[in-house]
């Protein structure tokens, strides 16, 4: 951390803010501008993190130069993490993709809607069973009902599960049926709930907020790291901007992004990001194309009867469409999507 | 609602929807203009809510008309509401001043934080007990300790207590030591808390997220209303922008906008949204002259001593002085504010 | 500046920095601390602007300490500045008001609007001549036939005229009628045109571009400065975020933080941030209690008939009442605006 | 359009709007909702540009149907464009890559340049004459100089110039040696620039600004054509967002977005997107798979020596092997690159 002090501070100021940084073991380097004079910090600066040196007389700002999160960052492990699920490797050299319907609505869509995607090379199936929703008045899920379907389809298709949880109560219950847990964007910040999930070991599928930057989005990861579970996954789904044409903007940057500060995998969620079907196409070929670990994307056997976000689930053959791009771009890219051609 | 058809749009597209509508008890309305199609759709648009109608056959795009939160619109109730928590009114004539620490520290802190507000006529002392911080490093709050330290500040002072929850058990704790609960921002969307804290009866300030519309934030509000409990109270802490001058950017304008589209009251919190206590000032008079029904506002004994988030907090003077302008303003704009000189 | 060196940096790359930026005259100061080295600069750093630092073997990232605008800063000039046009201090203890319709149309209404706002006390009569509309089929104004009528009504009731221009050939021929210029928002950064502006010593209204910074407000005010014009009044008129209830979102803490960043003097246009008359009075206030030194206004001797941005504008009834509250604010917040009862 | 009645509207107000409309000429249909009645309004609504219906009585709200542009909508011309430069086809099976330098700097550097991409199969040169700079005191380019280097390197090479301008002045000059305008994002809504644009022929790559929609720009391209000119190709370069890591946030979905609202074509600028060049060749592949036309990349010969953003260039090694991947990507999305090993 380098602390700037005022145009005007004098030398006492100065004095007193290097006593108050050496008294708590850090060291201190001056350095005298022409405008202004910084003060260098060196130690760990955790230690700080109740002391409000911006209060102190003369100093201007302080400017972090050390990113917050530890066990998330690439400095901490340069090497790229593989979160391994059930013999399914996130991160490594295989595309991983998660598939399925926006909500599990009954066993008949689920089975059908699991088989059409194991057919493409999905190894996830993916299905809300505990839906946040805007208003209040919108289908909220089938909850633990919901959850036993999945794990019927996988018992059918021997595709993995993941989930939405969105509680406590939602962690406990979901833990009997699910693979990987998934939490949304709209609980990026609960911290609760993080820390919740971190204290299970099970997988996690962990989405940014529509909100949040990168950095607070690696700091939301360290609540679930620091309780040791390790096993997380980032997923981009699209961020808050002032474009309406898409229902969020798909922050394909944040895919080299968060390569290069942390060494956790990253997916891309293409559907939640637009909203509409039509481009949820484009938009995964982009995302293998820049780097992601994988896609989830929702594919719904009939969304014209869909009980939830209809208008941007794909049909089962536009999937299998997607699915055979997919595969060639990854070769390009270096990586691998097994789609077999029925 | 109105359904816009597509330029190509034909006869039997047209009728297909309207059947679906009519089918569902819908009434129908079909306009035809010289480059599009519109269908204006007449009833309780709520069992559309599961039928994909954007996915029909010729259907461009849905336009509500409607707002989807009902409780929360002042179309539902006309006249503006006054909450009543043990005493205090919000809402009415008097501007209602909330006041205290960013966190709980110390039973001589807190004691001193409530004798400092109270002496200038803030009928609340805020306190945070559970602290959501964007790193898992940071002080993260008394706890139970804490609300206890608060309830004995009540006692010393009279002032009614209110503080943050973050989980069902922290409502369940809180529960017996504050007289309002509070939602702060991260939790905006959190679902199952909103839930939660509809099912109690206590009063609540339910913090705007970040990020979300006022549309939404009052979609939020109706999850709490629709659980049975209507003592919501809305507050704006500041949007997420581009600007990175202040750490927030306070929507001042949400202030007349949500007077005009919902009956509930709103305070404003200056310090959350900028993040500099230099500013609160400022903010604290413009928010009461575009109309809000009150201030939440961190006021510490000694900030440069804070446990968190020091450089937004004001000192008793700086508090002393804010107060003595807000009851002149208030005076201006036809409300009152008791603030006796000593 | 800082120069924060990469992790695994070694000793010959420091050494390369440190020689670089000593041969064009700078100072270095290196603090070693526990995880990377920082370089501090010491000196004029605009001797930089042409060197990649950035791109040196081992350099992370660069830090800026210093403002990168001068003449705008309050560093460089610390009493607030008053510009004064004609005969009237924007910036002093007097609140200046400039009102009228958003496009001139005729010289009935411009004349009728003129007579409006001086009986209400306003300083400055404004109205488009030159309207910048994000359709080209939309009215684009009257061009220099609206300056005279401007002019006329100038010399009717002894109001300043306020007018925007566009482009080079706007500037010359407004120079012969109006008393201050208008940069607007579109145009924030077109440095061409700021340039012209430069080289003319005319007072200028300058507007927020709706998605600039105030640093890089401040940057643009300093291409006019630059050249030598240093009669610059800032106006905030609200910025682009993701709320659609608004046009805009006014960020009314843009009135301490400019305050405290520069010398300029700073008002407020509630009309174009808002977009609808009916949060023009409640923002208004809000932007006097918050410091701001004046407002520009929309007022229209008959809204209905307008043919631009009718929705914003208010009537003489309205901007009565509003001027009335407006000159009560001043007086709690140390201003003073004459509004004459009559 | 649809016109939304307020609740409380009463049948004579709903006679006299519907009286307006049917006196310009407009159709009239009424539609009586449960809560509120709209009217729907048929005909050429550019009528209406002028008229204030949302200030009668009565109106709660106006809801755009159609698109306000039209010249550059896909309803109006539903065949893609193709933008001929010189015997380049923007738009067609090829894609188009232009490349170059952020600025000129001396004849050495742009021929070096210029050969670089030559060779990887680039149709144009790149390279700034006239730079807009956030600050005043930054490299603002070589002006006129720097066009007839240009030139230069275009008879050098064979490729087709393309170089910002920034007004009439530099159009005028600019004219005697590029082959297409490039309309920077700092002037996406200076309209005196676009109509100057309009009245040329020649091509133009029209960037999209900061924080303009995709409505917005397209309106903003309508300027140009309306004018006459219909050479026109539009360029994604980044939207401003909260987020800080990258220096905007590439709007990828822009992409698919453009194609389905219009006929233009669309390239990417990832470099001024991202703003590191580590983070530009990721990004271009994203762009190509989610089916832009082309791209615009920033290449020096020698980036650390570049005098401006020097950040963001690519290598001529790093952009052969960009141009390596993009042939095959372009493969996969059904286009083509030429690139020819050497």
């Amino acid at each position: 951390m380098v602390i700037v002090m005022k145009p005007g501070s004098d030398k006492s100021q100065i004095e007193e803010v290097s006593k108050v940084l050496e008294s708590l073991g850090l060291g201190v380097h001056i350095s005298k501008g022409t405008e202004r004079t910084i003060i260098g910090v060196i130690g760990d600066k955790r230690v700080l993190s109740n002391v409000p040196l911006e209060l102190m007389p003369g100093v201007e700002k302080l400017v972090p130069i050390v990113e917050s999160y530890k066990l998330a960052s690439r400095t901490f492990k340069p090497e790229s993490s593989i979160v391994e699920v059930n013999g399914v490797k996130i991160g490594g050299k295989q595309i991983v993709m998660m598939a399925g319907p926006c909500a599990v609505e009954s066993r008949e869509q689920i089975i059908e809607a699991a088989k059409a995607v194991k057919k493409c090379g999905a190894q996830f199936l993916r299905g809300g069973a505990f839906k946040p929703r805007t208003s209040p008045y919108a289908f909220q899920g089938m909850e633990e009902e919901g959850l036993k379907l999945l794990k019927e389809a996988k018992e059918e298709t021997g595709l993995l599960i993941i989930s939405e949880v969105t509680s406590e109560k939602a962690i406990e219950i979901a833990d009997r049926y699910v693979d990987m847990f998934q939490i949304g964007a709209r609980n990026a910040q609960n911290f609760h709930l993080l820390r919740e999930i971190g204290r299970s070991r099970k997988p996690v599928l962990f989405k940014r907020g529509p909100s949040i930057t990168i950095e607070e989005w690696l700091n939301a990861a360290e609540y679930i790291m620091s309780e040791g579970n390790y096993n997380v996954v980032l997923c981009e789904r699209g961020i808050r901007t002032f474009e309406t044409a898409t229902r969020n903007t798909l922050d394909i940057s944040a895919v080299p992004v968060v390569k290069s500060m942390s060494h956790l995998p990253i997916i891309v969620d293409p559907s939640h990001a637009v909203g509409k079907y039509q481009y949820v196409l484009p938009l995964s070929k982009a995302a293998i194309a820049a780097g992601a670990d994988g896609l989830i994307i929702e594919v719904h056997p009939n969304p014209r009867c869909a009980l939830s976000d209809a208008a941007q689930q794909l049909t089962p053959e536009d999937f299998r469409s997607l699915c055979r791009d997919i595969s060639k771009i990854a070769e390009i890219v270096g990586r691998e999507y097994e789609y077999c051609e029925q």
